[in-house]
């Protein structure tokens, strides 16, 4: 057999970016590249990320171009695979940008799991950004 | 409740990157980072996989060191969390070091999944390669 590789329309990009709630982000900085998963919010424009301080984003204050991927495979059978890279900038967030970013990823993360959003490790100052989409592109491989 | 973060044992690691078949890619080339999720073979020091040519195989043999992450989350609870992130640089394969590679992924394939693996997509050279470990660092998050 032969697998089809499709590209997906932005409708489907969107609505599949919607739908899931771990992304990862690949942010490169002085010659290291380094890939993360992280939870995160989409409003069609941007993703929305609370973490704390740390690596991922020490890399991305001092370099701001990164990437986004988001995919959906089942690992037993490694059948239809969706995944969406996109390009995009990292903007840290203040005040009422923040308070706005941690909302949208709390109802987020309530309407997903029915839980509530457990609070960040303890320590470490945590920190609100988006990752606002340049470009993207969505492909669909199945068997 | 406040989660828990544990670094793990390069024990678990190994053994956790042996269990997983899926894993993505962090590359970076003139300004852009590229992250893609792919099949892989893990023999405790390298990641093997095979691809078509294409912008991941392009921007890998322009620039080799890449990051290699691989991680498992329950996107319905986001409860227990565990990711492994390698630093590592890319090889490419060629003549019995390329069969070997296609056949670790084949067995790895067809053990995990029972099915045989597909041929890959029609057009484009598919090529081998590896990710030789260099630094690797593995952590759980509990709720």
């Amino acid at each position: 057999m032969t697998p089809q590789i499709s590209e997906l329309p932005r409708s489907e990009i969107d609505a599949f970016l919607a739908s899931r709630l771990v992304g990862r982000i690949g942010c490169h900085h002085e010659g290291s590249t380094y890939v993360v998963p992280v939870v995160y919010a989409y409003d069609g424009k941007s993703f929305y990320v609370a973490s704390v301080e740390g690596r991922k984003v020490d890399m991305m204050r001092a370099n701001p171009r990164v990437c986004f991927e988001v995919d959906e495979v089942d690992e037993r059978s490694v059948g239809v695979w969706r995944s969406v890279v996109a390009e995009g900038v990292f903007e840290e967030l203040q005040g009422l940008a923040a308070a706005r970013a941690f909302a949208l990823l709390t109802r987020r993360f309530v309407t997903r799991t029915g839980r509530t959003r457990p609070k960040r490790k303890p320590g470490g100052r945590t920190v609100a950004f988006r990752i606002r989409l340049e470009h993207v592109t969505g492909r669909e491989v199945s068997p």
